[in-house]
């Protein structure tokens, strides 16, 4: 057992998603800050709130600078967040003719947010490429075994026959309106988060904002969403949305395998310690676990929702403990729910019984 | 202390929404669940399935049934849906000739789904209206006090001086976000569910969805969602993201009437049993409650995501125990918010101190 | 549905439970209201506060009080609690010489808290009986079809072969730690609530505290508890904990009673409107349901426990909205599972097979 | 952001506990997984089942066994556990006649829960140590600053005067019932698990168990908790009810550092990277933040209850998911109270100023 599960030696086998993970890592997290101070003194320059020349030079200094881990562990224990001991060490880097373009008018949350937004970026397109190739392996699932006949259940009991393509076109039918949800989400998602100490921009130009949010390939919204967190909650509803509909594959899934039902056959089923004769449908329980995982997670997004005044530290510290985890669960579910369909051997009654 | 506070005859008082309440009490259920079944003997008519006069008497017959509600709490104690109990009853009133025009190729939940979605439907133009008005309330907040001074907070500490304008901006930001999700949902919202036993629309020709959807006011969209809880899951996000936004808006207010800040004055405080001087701010608290008590809720239409084979009785019914109140919870929550704003008299620091 | 499937006419003859649920009821609380008034006034008598003969006049008026609904609905739109009007009330009944006696050193919590904590006494030995009759039940089962054998299955799929009273052992061991906790959380749990208006007990010295403990059959922590929700939040765990081992038996059952398992014949099983041939394990259906239910309240209870200062309004009102439906879903659970072992025909294969 | 912030080489300067942390990493894990292992040989050779002499060259080959962590991570993206891969690199290592006393009669669950336990261990008896630790602080604040006076505030107003030590009162008095609760879990927490592949422990004798229990120094409850997950779930509760009444004691000491209060001193707040006056009250935040993640993780567990037949993969893998961080976060709780019990300066107003 771990704290981690997603990243753990050994539980990471079955949890973890690194191609996702990378997004959120302490690499590419350090990395999004820094690209953020560099395009904000880019901004700057751009505006005509510094001399060009250093802006440009303050960015260049700003986005290879070398950031030293174990004192922004130390400002993070004290301060709550990294930012303010990443600005002093940026500060003792650059030339003093630099400071001026150097976060100044910027607080924390513009940094911390943005950059997390730019970890949605690719993550996003992610969702989206396997969102469709998980559609694609159940039309292939269709193709192969769509004719095939399968007892219909209701209440888990024998109901009416249906066909394997009724059974997995309910499964494919949330695919489309995720799809479409990430498609329509995607404006307020990728939105620069710029306002200043208290959110007002009070320091801040406009021209600064669209110059920023165009360095970083955001939008920009026309203010802070420094208090108003529904876009992130609503991209958090959507997460757990996908695992949900996912975790209904896995579930049925469980239940085709069972002995006596033997309604599907799957390769590479799991073995057991003390049972030569097992194959446990591992990827098929870890598609409920991972939705009951994220449904678990998810209030904790809604409960961040009361973020009282300019900026409420204790709300903020609980998006971090929780968005990250379902975002890697939901790239795991993916994962994993495309790799159970290419171990599908079999799907329905083949054996010419008739439906009891 | 109830397991109803919505409908209590005391806490009502507080956490009770009549107007939606009402749509959602057993009379509009019923008398949405024999909608359902009237419109449904219209369409098979229409489609040519029996007789257009069969149809049209069975529809009229089915429409002015009087249930007898002891019978279906009996029936829905056996059966865990009062719809077979219903039918039996509505069999007993029809003459024999229009058995044919009644139910057949239905099932429980088509009924049941189907009459819970057209609740929504003005559920959904009362909450567009009361976004409104609460738009509207603020918005008129901040042409009353919107420039007075206002003490900006992060981190519960003295930042910068911001506006009221400032912070009330940052309450309304949201709800133009909530209102067109609302309009994106409901094309997947307000839509027929028609399957029939399994889900598969075995028995039905496509003109009789086409029909009952016209009949209803409802969208069809061409297959089941009995087992695709994502659009009705959807909506329950939704809710929670308008309560959650509400419940900033409460909590600032709390933390605003503070004494020594000061920053708001409320008419209609609540009194104390014990303390004379106090005014405390009730409906502001309520909002915060309310937000607390939706982000609770949410997670069990989650899990009820993990809804197996063709229907499943157990996540289907955990649908029932928390999305009503969540409908309830949202519709007092706004309703509190108007009436909070209608309240204050005074917002920001009036006195001509200066900020600290 | 409905906000309060619990009490609703049809849905409530599944969920209902009318035994627990009086206890919950308006009648009752408000009458347990009254009694600590009563009581209060009986011990301010006792410990000379006031003249004996005044305390106990005051007792018998206030005991006796016909309390006027609506006004309570309206004080609690206004005050968030309906204490202050009940007291305005109970003032214009009383005789001026009596209001010495009346309420004064008591707050609001005070009083509904410790009526609640008086609902409880009568709920939690309810709870004990159904939890030994449902052991009872059990170990009857054991004794009826124990030496059957049952396929053992582990992760939904057929492992090694064991018997019946396996299985159901496996059923009845969380009971007795529900009994054994039930114990050990009285006396933290039977608690009067004393404080006063700011908790500290100020203008009470501790005999009356002695005589309203003692007049109410309850146990004096020997100061409030006001803002120590613990104890109730371990009841609420509780509540949770007995649901979802009630709720492993309901999945067992379903899961059992699969056709090609067969492994339990269940009488009573539910009919569908649609398929004449069903059967429907809902009892068992409704086990899950209610388990997933409480575990979906529970983080109510849990935020609720950030109560801050003196006094809470947000988080004191979030338990009313969580715990009385926790309580009564419990009562049900633990019904519909003693019915449910009623039910059982056969358990086991019984036919000869082999198991596989 | 990260799935990780409790180890995060950043993010874990705030959240990170690394004494309680390392009794969950790999390494002791791994190290426990194989202490289970030696001790059931030995208890085989104990018992009569192997020669003690094999029993004894078995149980030492495995303890020292140095475990391939690849192949671990393969095991489990297979096997759904690393046990089957872990018991094959035993075998391997083990010369032939020592396979006898190796694992035979086990199953992964009885090594894997038992392993879980033997963390518990000291991690039980380091929240005790914190517990009285943090009991020590609260008392001594309360010797330096509880004659203070302070403004007693219900529903976040001014209410009437009270007393520091009032205040630290009450938020100490969960504390002992924690310690309490903690006791009266061990007995039934501490225990081994110990079944066979469905929970029987079919191909034992009791005295396998007894010696089993006494090597590993755990409680032999006398049979296997396999589906009983209420004791551990007990625990969970336990966890969120100490971070819980923690995270009052951090809201509290927010409020009271709010500007114009004054109500508190603490040392070390922390700075902000845009406005220099600030003192962040961040270790105050962290507790409420910790508080709301234990009571959204908590509902994992108890839908984990529902643990079908004799092993649920799904519902197991949820506990792993959930408890472990419960654990790291209530440890970092409490080690944050002590740390800010220390910084703090100051309570209660001290400037002769009356109460409002």
């Amino acid at each position: 057992m771990t704290p981690d599960p997603f990243s753990h030696p050994i539980m990471g086998g079955l949890y973890g998603d690194r191609e996702i993970g990378a997004f959120l890592g302490v690499d590419t997290t350090l990395q999004n800050m820094l690209a953020v101070e560099a395009a904000y003194a880019h901004a700057l320059g751009q505006a005509g709130k510094v001399p060009i020349k250093v802006a440009q030079r303050a960015a260049e200094e700003i986005a290879t600078c070398q950031l030293n881990l174990a004192d922004l562990r130390q400002g993070m224990a004290v301060d709550g967040v990294c930012v303010p001991a990443m600005v002093r060490q940026l500060k003792t880097k650059l030339p003093d003719d630099l400071h001026v373009a150097l976060h100044s008018g910027l607080t924390s949350q513009d940094v911390i947010d943005t950059a997390l937004i730019l970890s949605l970026v690719p993550i996003l397109a992610i969702f989206e490429t396997r969102l469709k190739v998980l559609e694609a392996a159940l039309s292939s699932l269709i193709d192969q075994f769509g004719a095939q006949p399968l007892q219909g259940r209701t209440r888990k009991q024998a109901a009416l026959p249906i066909t394997v393509a009724d059974r997995i076109a309910a499964w494919t039918r949330p695919l489309a309106r995720h799809l479409k949800r990430l498609d329509q989400m995607k404006t307020d998602l990728l939105a620069l988060q710029l306002g200043g100490p208290v959110g007002t921009r009070e320091q801040l130009n406009p021209e600064i904002a669209r110059h920023l949010a165009h360095g970083l390939g955001l939008f920009d919204p026309g203010s802070a969403w420094h208090t108003d967190r529904s876009a992130l909650t609503d991209f958090a509803d959507w997460l757990s949305l996908v695992t949900g509909g996912i975790g209904k594959i896995g579930e049925d899934i469980c239940l085709m395998a069972q002995q006596g039902f033997d309604e599907i056959s799957v390769a590479g089923g799991g073995t057991s310690s003390a049972m030569a004769h097992k194959a446990n449908p591992i990827l098929a329980e870890t598609l409920v676990t991972l939705a009951r995982y994220n449904a678990t997670q998810l209030p904790g997004m809604h409960h961040a929702l009361v973020h009282e005044q300019e900026r409420s530290g204790s709300a903020w510290a609980l998006e971090w403990m929780v968005l990250p985890s379902m975002i890697v669960a939901t790239g795991t579910a993916l994962n994993t729910a495309i790799s159970l369909c290419g171990n599908i051997k079999q799907m329905g009654k083949w054996d010419g019984k008739s439906l009891s």
